[in-house]
């Protein structure tokens, strides 16, 4: 994969001991990453046991050690960043912040590794607030939800900028060229919805280098109708959790149904590996996970009961959002929004149209 | 079905006029209700085409015509039922206000029927907000999801509401005792959430008569991990499309697999049959469409694109319900838990935990 990482750049900083399945399948993804995406790792945490684990792998000599003395365990929250500065994930993201790395990885607690990074990478300039951004497993490219679960309480203005962060995400890690924004709602027509949709609708079909393409309904999630679907942090996780939930189902569903009759268990046998391989496509895991964009630095979280391939698929997605200068994009968009979006004011009233195509500012940012 | 409707009751006021397929489909599916359930149905819209089209069932002396002059178009939305007194739907509303029929099933516009009955059946004494129920396809008996769109903002005692209203419906329609509520946010624990259903979740744990069971996640919406299902109108129809899309997408990328080897397409003939009937019974008809609680009288809306099995399906959901007392019980349950929740006020801050059993006010209601 040569888009990931360029040769002689900065390593991913890996939290290896935040996860269900730390260190061991931490490591295991690190040596994956390096050995098979080419992407370069540094481990974070207790030198010794991470030593050993390379061991296993005969992989000590390519993969180094920064030492963490502490573990945000997966049970502690926001505030335990604050108790252990020098917890393993705070290291990585001070290697980030030194230069040192390109990127944080963790598979710790959501919520620690959130709190961990707003400390100590801090909010890019003009950002109102970090959010999280998913990858949905549309065709062919993923559809970027966001916000995933950073921010239960929203206001309009930080939808805005929650489109322009999906946005850069889109274009830097599934080089998207002018990625179409959706707003999640009840409804197609811009007055559906409630207090914080209508608001934001107005303000998203007025915001300048956007290309907003109005309502998504739950339904389109997984239709890729949009390249970005923006939402307020409630509802993006509750969505997400569905989605997830629901695909879930069917599938149990369906396995039942196929163990019903011996014709159908016989189907079914035929039938087994195609679903097993359908079944990890749907599989949040190969998206790499999470990533919490609107920081001085990329942190990808992966699911906390990552194994090997979910790690080093998180490291794959972090080298190319870090080698495509997802920060910086993110920065050029927010500030080519800025101005005219403080000038703006609304013209109708929360039922007013979105502005059309040729109505809207064109998108002024130098192609890549 | 010896419990949809008991013999000589009032019959299902349905709405010929409204809907995708009307008025062919809607009275197919009134012939079936009657002549495969047993539930006495009057048709209510235009004579001429209703009578022609019963004439096709040679079912003209089994189901009686209301006549209305006016109806309700699809794309119609909520002012229209001021607009048209005469609507098939207000008169079948008005139907049931006079006592000549027990409930309203239509498959018009969900804005058009809500406004509507909200204006001709008045709300229920002490419902602060009518909202819809939605049957999740669950097993062994479907949970029950509200609100499901009627109310875009909320606020937390409606949420209370929301829970008896949904308790109410699962005790009537799927005889179950004593429904289990859960509260869907973002985490599982208590704290967890937006300022609205943190609040909630106090409220409900103080709330008598109610089985509280904690919050509930979006990945449990299908596992019937509770038996209602509260939530605000935007929330519960963002999820509620997701659950719908996801299933369709798991299908679809389900179907694309069994096509993708010749072995695989074997053993997908063999299972057609299965896959159909799985697909049948995740189809939202099965569940005879959303229910609209808190009036003086039993709304179900029926899907817009129902043929004829959604609305029989709609017709009997609608008989057993008010065959139940579903209104009465909604009355029976606010009663019980109006005046101490009033009298309640909040000891604990939003993290505090919720009541546990033993600490909880039994349920005084008589057993049925």
């Amino acid at each position: 994969m040569p888009d990931t990482a360029a040769p002689g750049a900065a390593p991913i900083a890996l939290d290896a001991m935040g996860g269900d399945h730390a260190p061991g399948e931490i490591v295991a993804g690190a040596v994956q990453a390096v050995r098979e995406h080419g992407v370069p790792v540094v481990l974070v945490g207790a030198p010794r046991p991470l030593y050993e684990a390379l061991a296993r792998h005969d992989a000590t000599a390519e993969i180094p050690i920064v030492r963490a003395e502490e573990v945000l365990s997966m049970d502690e929250g926001a505030l335990a960043s604050l108790r252990r500065p020098r917890s393993s994930i705070a290291v990585a993201c001070h290697l980030v912040r030194r230069g040192d790395a390109a990127a944080v990885v963790s598979a710790g607690s959501t919520a620690g590794v959130v709190a961990t990074g707003k400390l100590r990478l801090k909010g890019q300039p003009g950002v109102l607030r970090p959010a999280i951004a998913v990858a949905l497993p549309t065709r062919p490219e993923p559809s970027v939800l966001l916000d995933a679960g950073a921010n239960a309480e929203v206001k309009p203005e930080m939808l805005v900028q929650f489109a322009h962060l999906g946005a850069a995400y889109a274009e830097t890690a599934f080089q998207i060229r002018r990625p179409r924004v959706g707003l999640l709602t009840i409804g197609s027509e811009p007055g559906k919805g409630n207090k914080l949709v209508k608001r934001a609708h107005e303000l998203l079909s007025a915001s300048p280098g956007l290309d907003f393409a109005g309502n998504i309904e739950g339904h389109d999630l997984l239709t890729r109708s949009v390249d970005v679907v923006v939402t307020d942090g409630f509802t993006g996780n509750v969505a997400l959790k569905t989605i997830e939930g629901s695909v879930r189902y069917a599938f149990a569903e369906l396995r039942e149904a196929i163990g019903e009759s011996r014709t159908a268990r016989l189907g079914g046998l035929l039938q087994k590996r195609r679903i097993r391989e359908l079944h990890r496509r749907l599989d949040p895991e190969q998206y790499g996970g999470a990533v919490l964009l609107g920081l001085n630095g990329t942190v990808v979280i992966a699911h906390g009961d990552s194994r090997a391939r979910g790690v080093s698929a998180a490291c794959v997605l972090a080298a190319k959002l870090a080698g495509q200068g997802v920060v910086a994009r993110i920065g050029e968009r927010l500030a080519a929004a800025h101005r005219p979006h403080r000038l703006w004011r609304p013209s109708g009233g929360p039922h007013s149209s979105p502005a059309r195509p040729e109505e809207r500012p064109k998108d002024e940012r130098p192609q890549p």
